[in-house]
């Protein structure tokens, strides 16, 4: 019998627990689901006879140390900052682990003496960071390997409602973190590469340089800028590189909208706002307006941000009910982007039976006997139902399709590390596929962003 | 003899060095100007009888602390991060101090030792902060005396280019730090009180949400709003104000071309270009515009922040020459905000023989018996030459003027102080009219921002 401790239950949890039950016979595994709180767990586990649930709080240091030492494999899915505490026990201990999280500094400086212990810290195996990485370096390995050489990359990702519960006039609703997506574009500028000139765009702007992307049977996507297109660039083996560009997939529209709350400062997280307590919905709007005894908030509003008035934009506004005097958000102490978010939660939450779906788009340029080509891959999935959801789904089999890979020997490359290399990404996209989680890859003209000279 | 020390002899101390050296004989006093470059101060003292320069660095403890051991009281010039040590000193020494500067926590922070010494502390006694505390605080003070009730208070300061030296299309020219101009605004959300009702507005819609102001025999001015606009509600004693507003004066149409370099994220200071160094002011532009083959700067440029073909806004930019493809900036590791600077001093520098000009603009309004009134005060004043500029006369003089009010003992209160009290501003903004640094008073009917209900 084989120990997998699990860290950490919350929503993301529940296809990896379910996916490693259901091998807990073959694989001859006894999973332990270590929380703080263990309601979802004992939701999700129903009894299993090969789970174990343990009241676990992380910074309690004796059972956190006593739990990872009896365990063969560690899987966290804590929030980010709280692995460095589990990997420094792990690398005590000498045990591999695993998490869906970024890589950071603290846990990067890690890698020699793992590599020392010969174990393998395995994270960003969710979906972003994790499925984008290992479908977008499974073709460059392809491109590469038949001597193409990578001029085009551009990636594109979303978490978005499923077509047959998409009802309302944003295509919106959230899918995960709302204050993520609140806040989402704020922090730095958008970096990226064209056609080899760096391109910068501010936060002001970034909802307004949106490109259009079509996904056959799903229609039109638009994308905006991430802020760390350059990220990967070296990681993936891309640094002579003409065009490299990542961005965050949207219903057509959204943006646009969006870009009216960013304008007005809606989405600012820095500062409190005065009595934001007793704010009703339309006060938090003019708040942002200039004062006017006579005209009202709705006009202000369309003047400021030039909406004609036969602009269906006003539809999606008048939905989320910001212009109502009575209803207010009750915040005290709140940011424009805490008020913003209460409000749209109040529109843009799952309803019970509403599904989620994950939408990922790369783009391939390469240059292969001085011919450009190019190649389109996309992927999409929906989840079932609020607990199975896509984003569960493509964060969590990921995650233990490798857990057991590591576990079986299969994926033994030491030290702290991202799934880039052909030994991690071929076995976990080929068990992928049985969920239906795959690309679709289709052979396109390239265009770039020069046609002219074609 | 008594001794007056001035740490520091920048821009800022022209007149302020002229004006003691020339009450040096009746007011019986020598001068010692410390400054760890004596170049600009031997040029202003032109070997006076009653002055010294003494070269100085402000980290040298104990050439510091001799100095100002020395002295009767102490002017310090230096950039307000640096008073702090000298404050110490003369609280140790016993001495009093003169400073142009905002109070820091610091400084706050010693206000109950410097009233046990029995030590005045003066802060925020140049032009902005400064003259306009005093000029305002007369008129409130007045107000309030005879039995007015304040509803609102407005005001606004430019550093501007005089009108005879006008020349640009921009009607602007840096008469003070370039930095501080092309940074202005940045660093949290402008908010204000408008008819009692808080308004915020941020960066990217700043310099759009203008106000217009008239002074007779200068025609039409702009301001936009300072992000600190309630900073002083409490010091000046409006806690129940219903408009309180404080911006900063351009000249008409300045503020809808400078929010284009905003838009497009040109004056963003937060992160360094990639290879700045060689960037034409073409291909600057350019990085914040998409990618084309074939298409224009210009035309980018127009599209992006839809400049009509037949709008003059578009010539400000050709006089900067910013889409010059062969002139570059040289700044290595530059942040946008940098190489704007850059690309700006080139257009915007005073000439030989230009003047500055310090515009200053209150309103008043107030409700008497019922009735509600309004009083504008507005001054101008011009400099003579590039040494004796308004700025350093509207700094200088009111710094020099209560030091020597402080040590004739004319100014008493102890503490860290601002000019806020009769006791400060009458005998100075006094002497300030023999320097025409004065103020034109108007009554006008009072609007405020309900015209319509009155």
């Amino acid at each position: 019998m084989r120990h997998i401790l699990v860290i950490g239950s919350g929503k993301s949890t529940s296809y990896l627990i379910w996916y490693l039950l259901d091998q807990s016979e073959t694989e001859n595994i006894h999973l332990t689901i270590a929380d703080i709180n263990l309601e979802h767990a004992k939701k999700l586990t129903k009894n299993h006879a090969n789970v174990s649930t343990i009241k676990f709080d992380i910074f309690d240091d004796i059972s956190r140390r006593k739990r990872i030492k009896n365990a063969d494999i560690i899987i966290s899915m804590l929030p980010a900052r709280f692995h460095i505490e589990v990997a420094k026990d792990c690398l005590e201990f000498g045990k591999n682990l695993v998490t869906a999280s970024y890589i950071s500094d603290e846990l990067q400086a890690l890698h020699s003496s793992v590599i020392k212990k010969g174990l393998v810290f395995m994270n960003e195996i969710g979906v972003d960071p994790g499925i984008d990485h290992m479908s977008a370096m499974q073709v460059i390995d392809r491109i590469k390997a038949k001597g193409g050489n990578m001029i085009l990359f551009e990636s594109f990702t979303g978490g978005l409602v499923a077509p047959e519960n998409d009802t309302n006039l944003w295509n919106y609703k959230f899918t995960w973190n709302p204050r993520n997506v609140v806040i989402s574009g704020q922090g730095g500028v958008a970096k990226f590469l064209q056609e080899s000139t760096f391109k910068y765009i501010p936060y002001n702007r970034l909802f307004r340089r949106t490109e259009f992307l079509e996904i056959e049977g799903y229609g039109r996507f638009e994308a905006y800028a991430n802020r760390d297109s350059l990220k990967y660039q070296s990681v993936y083996g891309l640094d002579n590189i003409k065009t490299l560009y990542r961005g965050t997939m949207r219903r057509v529209g959204f943006s646009r909208a969006w870009n009216m709350f960013v304008q007005l400062g809606m989405t600012d997280d820095s500062y409190i706002m005065e009595d934001s307590e007793h704010l009703s919905y339309r006060d938090f709007v003019n708040a942002f307006l200039p004062y006017s005894p006579s005209d009202s908030v709705e006009i202000k509003f369309r003047h400021q941000l030039k909406i004609d008035q036969d602009d269906v934009v006003w539809n999606k506004f008048l939905e989320l009910d910001i212009f109502n005097p009575n209803k207010k958000t009750g915040i005290k102490d709140g940011t424009p982007a805490q008020l913003l978010q209460h409000i749209l939660m109040e529109s843009w939450t799952l309803a019970q039976d509403d599904k989620d779906m994950i939408v990922m788009y790369h783009k391939f340029g390469y240059e292969l006997d001085g011919k450009n080509y190019q190649i389109d891959a996309t992927m999409v999935t929906k989840g079932e139902d609020q607990t199975y959801t896509a984003m569960a789904k493509t964060v969590g089999l990921p995650v233990a399709i490798a857990a057991l890979a590591i576990l079986n020997k299969k994926i033994t490359t030491p030290g702290v590390q991202r799934p880039i290399t052909k030994e991690v990404y071929t076995p976990i996209l080929e068990e992928l596929k049985h969920f239906d989680i795959k690309f679709t890859e289709k052979e396109v003209p390239y265009l770039g962003y020069n046609p002219l000279i074609l």
